[in-house]
């Protein structure tokens, strides 16, 4: 599990036509952190290009330093992630070696893909759900939920809801105060209940 | 102003230690956008730190294409741009050849800087405010307001605020029912009333 007492690295797995503000909401919070280096990173390194038309640089993923938090967009790119083995061999590496993992979106479905979700309760966008939950009909697929956190596995629903995940993050580990504040500093109005997801189809029916 | 009609070019001006999501999230939004493209510029172009440690690629500015909207970011960088004559005399000719301008929290600094907000309504981040206002007195600075439209000006409150300034201008220029759409897809719970500040001073004290 992360010690928050000692340094903490936070690992982004990037692929191309990864959704933008799957990365960048979590970034924005997570970075602003007490002793957090941030590292981008991808199968081939190099410039990596995002659904809405920017390239971020990365290095090539070789292995996680100690206590890492990976955090894992999803998007477009993920439709050909999916199948694809060599990036999948190399993402299981990253995610066996972090301490914590926080997948935004559908993200989720290259996590079950891999089989680390088995068993676990897990969420993703709920547009895409079905096609997510795919890839392993043994994981818990929860339809009405912001985030869902389970074991060493934060996985949250669609493209915004990684910013609520990540500040639900900091309230465990760093309590409810620093999340406030990170919150307030940007301006953000969090949806800070994790069972509370105005985006279900049961939510949208009541 | 802006023909929706036409090819539109929305151009994202940096500068090293820009501040992440004031631009991420509005390109979430804006790329998704009909008919546009998307350009990362600044001034000497090659890579570009964000505040949050990652670099983005940018070409270097020379003009817009006819027809741009420009988006300008916020953020720590702000404090030396703001001083640094080269960089303001290309934002302001980036400036004066747009059809729209975005800014996003600080971002308003520089606008301010140039005079192209003088006599205008606009906001800034709350709790820069004041620091933001001494660049130019003669705006008509607005301490309770998400965002703030005056001619072909957008200017946003702090970080999080330029996602909703966004989505309102989406409704705006192709009406609410794409901004909904937009915001439904990427999950987002849209704060959509303009002059609606949760962070304003006044709006904490009651």
């Amino acid at each position: 599990m992360l010690k928050i007492e000692q340094p903490i690295t936070i690992v982004s797995f990037l692929f191309d036509d990864f959704e933008t503000l799957d990365l960048m909401g979590p970034v924005e919070f997570l970075a602003a952190l007490p002793n957090v280096e941030t590292k981008y990173v991808s199968l081939a390194g190099g410039l990596i290009s995002s659904r809405q038309g920017f390239q971020i640089m990365t290095d090539n993923f070789k292995s996680l330093p100690p206590n890492s938090l990976l955090l894992l967009p999803g998007g477009q790119g993920v439709r050909k992630m999916v199948e694809d083995k060599i990036f999948l061999s190399s993402l299981e590496k990253a995610v066996l070696q972090a301490e914590l993992v926080l997948s935004i979106c559908t993200g989720a479905a290259l996590l079950a893909q891999i089989g680390q979700l088995k068993g676990r309760k897990a969420t993703s966008n709920k547009l895409a759900l079905s096609w997510v939950a795919s890839h392993d009909r043994e994981v818990l697929w929860q339809d009405q939920a912001r985030w869902v956190v389970d074991g060493k596995f934060y996985t949250s629903s669609g493209v915004s809801a990684g910013m609520d995940m990540s500040l639900g993050f900091v309230a465990d580990f760093w309590g409810q105060d620093l999340a406030e504040e990170l919150a307030k500093k940007a301006e953000y109005v969090w949806q800070n209940k994790a069972d509370q997801d105005p985006f279900s189809d049961k939510s949208r029916a009541i």
